[in-house]
């Protein structure tokens, strides 16, 4: 024998084995199906573009992570890093053949260098969903109502959208007369779920003095009442503006739709600093807080600036496809639903495939998951595979089984079996129990 | 206004518009459905790869093509040019936490520098689908029967997998003496299509001599009867043996699962040269034979040899994505269905957003999709995006329609309309026409 070559993977990437796999492709099934029904409509770019388009607004700390190379023939091209900027470059070289307002999602993976001590992977799937070349209350909603619908089909109910408006927040600080100080405030607002109360009462008083400390923290409270958050923050902003309206206008339209008990009015939620100009949005999972947001957005004055002259307004949000696998897994939810119950025939004589393989056949004809066992093996190595595969019935159909006339389906999580006098009752046993 | 960037995608690379990426996501999700019918599980692998474990069995073209760079903490990395190599180095990585045999499928993008003038993209899906671990006749007909389920279930069942057993062909060629020219018959062979019977003749007797010639051309002649077929090779390849017997043992199986119409013996089926040991399978579309084999495959001798000892034999095909969508286009066939018809809110009056909302959301609980136009515009620019977006309906819901109290339903195709006096009713309608 040969040497060998040592088989693995680099550090910072992973396999995705069946278990694994399956979960991720049934989350991208119901997200995929939630973003249709709102008439959001899928796209793709390639995973490699030049240099320059994917880092021609990109800090310092992106363009170290990025995976970026000279091709063989002599172009400066990088792999994604996020699914923003290739949605910049698209709307702008698509414009002509596409229309607006335009609604897409769009679901991949994109890589970044980034240090694995932080139990991050280099590479990784990303979700956005974004409605561009409009700026109103109803595209807002959409997404928060995308949101929630995504959460519900996903088997979380017990989440909720938190949402804010920047505009109100900037108004309201221009009023305190620290506007000037915005950027230091947002950074500490951003980590009060993080520090607590007292610790960000401390430090917002170190930047702005104790009064507008206190004004602040009575502005970014939060209460379960969205109307009472709202006038409260109207109030302290300075009184009503296009900004409050529009948060009432959300308001109103999660009401008519019967989603107001899953949205939460959270003055506290900035989203960053530089790239959001209206709404913001995070989600929490109630069960699991500490986690952090599994979906978060905002809206943005204008989408592909560096690309074309057109402005394209937008807002859209991202789903943290990991997080929530990660988040069902400690949960104890599967995060998999209407997995049709799976048949595996026995391999239990010589010359009889052809009969094996016709009744497997008649299972799936019926709508099942079914297979043959691809040689005649000891009967304890098949119902090993059996459970490997978590299938739900055997077929038996050995010597006996043909001599009697009969038809044995077990139950492989109950060992229980029952005798059937023709294969189609067999399967219409097990469709019974789907 | 500063400089722009002009967005563009990188040569031989590609953007999938929405009505394409609806397509391919449509085949992709019916050709998973197959799969896990008849038991096989997804798994994904890193697109990035030590370019050692890569390219560890390539050729000089395959290396020429394959983008390498050495990333920032100098490793050699690649990125996948199919989803063999990733999947040998799977398994051989994976061995201990899987079982045999292991039936898997994995549709991913690949990527290798062609030479675009051919008309190829340096980005491109594959899909592949294996059973490992196992050498039998049950397994060889499995790949054959998903290959013909995955047509039907794509909408093409006027195709047909193409069968032969290269052992014969190896058995046949040693007793005409002709084993040491094997390789360049079966070059000759490959091309029968494409060259004809006259110029396959002519090529075979410079090689082989004229006797040999024509006992090669009536070994490889095709006609439809299995049977007649597997008699004759039987006979040319003197007599029978393990390797027709497993021919006669697919076809056994195939006519036991009803599809044996739909599976052909074609003696002049041999898929190349070195990689393939046992039956090797194409498919034709019989509308469309000329675009060539939509799905190819076949049986091999060790999979993983390269990264361990254990013996991994295995029988597989891959479905040709990209082909598969330019034939469908080809003849006119959408490789949609299902698709719910959508329904556009219109938005025609001020301060109604949460009513449209409401009727959106009262759609979508019907199973529909819908969505409310974002803002109050003319409404021949809501009926343009109707029209971009393919809405099936178009709920118009303004002053004059709320003063009489009704909902009015219009069907965008057929240009008429319907008034219904709840909102519930319209629903009902619009679902009735799904």
């Amino acid at each position: 024998m040969g040497d060998i070559i040592q088989a693995r993977v680099l550090k910072g990437f992973r396999d995705m084995l069946p278990v694994a796999e399956i979960q991720r492709a049934s989350l991208i099934d119901r997200l995929s199906a939630t973003f249709r029904s709102f008439g959001f409509v899928p796209i793709d770019t390639p995973v490699l573009e030049y240099a320059e388009i994917l880092l021609g607004k990109a800090g310092g700390e992106t363009e170290k992570q990025v995976y970026r190379f000279t091709d063989s023939g002599g172009r400066d091209v990088a792999m994604r890093f996020d699914l923003t900027v290739p949605f910049a470059r698209f709307m702008a070289e698509h414009l002509s053949e596409l229309y607006l307002p335009f609604k897409r999602y769009h679901m991949a993976k994109v890589w970044r260098g980034e240090n694995t001590q932080r139990g991050r992977y280099r590479e990784f799937m990303q979700c956005d969903f974004d409605i561009v070349g409009v700026d109103s209350a109803a595209a807002d909603f959409e997404i928060v109502a995308v949101m929630r619908a995504a959460m519900v089909a996903l088997g979380a109910p017990d989440s909720r959208v938190h949402l804010n408006n920047r505009a109100v927040f900037n108004r309201f600080l221009e009023r305190l007369g620290a506007a000037n100080a915005s950027t230091d405030i947002l950074r500490v607002v951003d980590k009060l779920h993080k520090i607590g109360q007292d610790d960000t009462r401390a430090q917002l008083a170190a930047i702005a003095g104790q009064s507008a400390a206190d004004e602040l923290l009575a502005f970014i409270a939060s209460g379960d009442d969205y109307d009472a958050t709202l006038e409260r923050v109207t109030r302290l902003a300075g009184g009503p503006g296009p900004d409050t309206d529009r948060l009432a206008e959300i308001r109103d339209m999660a009401v008519a739709s019967g989603i107001a008990d899953a949205v939460v009015l959270a003055p506290s939620i900035t989203r960053g600093l530089d790239y959001y100009t209206g709404v913001v949005f995070e989600t929490f999972l109630d069960a699991l807080p500490d986690i952090g947001s599994v979906c978060s957005g905002g809206r943005y004055n204008d989408l592909a600036s560096l690309y074309t002259h057109q402005k394209l307004p937008g807002v859209g949000a991202s789903v943290g496809i990991d997080r929530l696998l990660a988040a069902f897994e400690a949960l104890g939810r599967s995060g998999t639903s209407g997995v049709a119950p799976s048949v595996l025939v026995f391999n239990l004589v010589d010359g009889k495939n052809a009969v094996y393989q016709a009744a497997a056949a008649a299972f799936r004809a019926a709508g099942l998951t079914a297979e043959v066992y691809p040689e005649r093996k000891k009967l304890g190595q098949q119902f090993a595979y059996a459970e490997k595969k978590g299938a739900a019935f055997g077929l038996i159909r050995g010597s006996a089984e043909e001599e009697r006339g009969v038809w044995v389906l077990k139950d492989l999580a109950a060992r229980a079996q029952t005798e059937y006098p023709s294969l189609e009752d067999a399967v219409k046993a097990a469709s019974a129990r789907a």
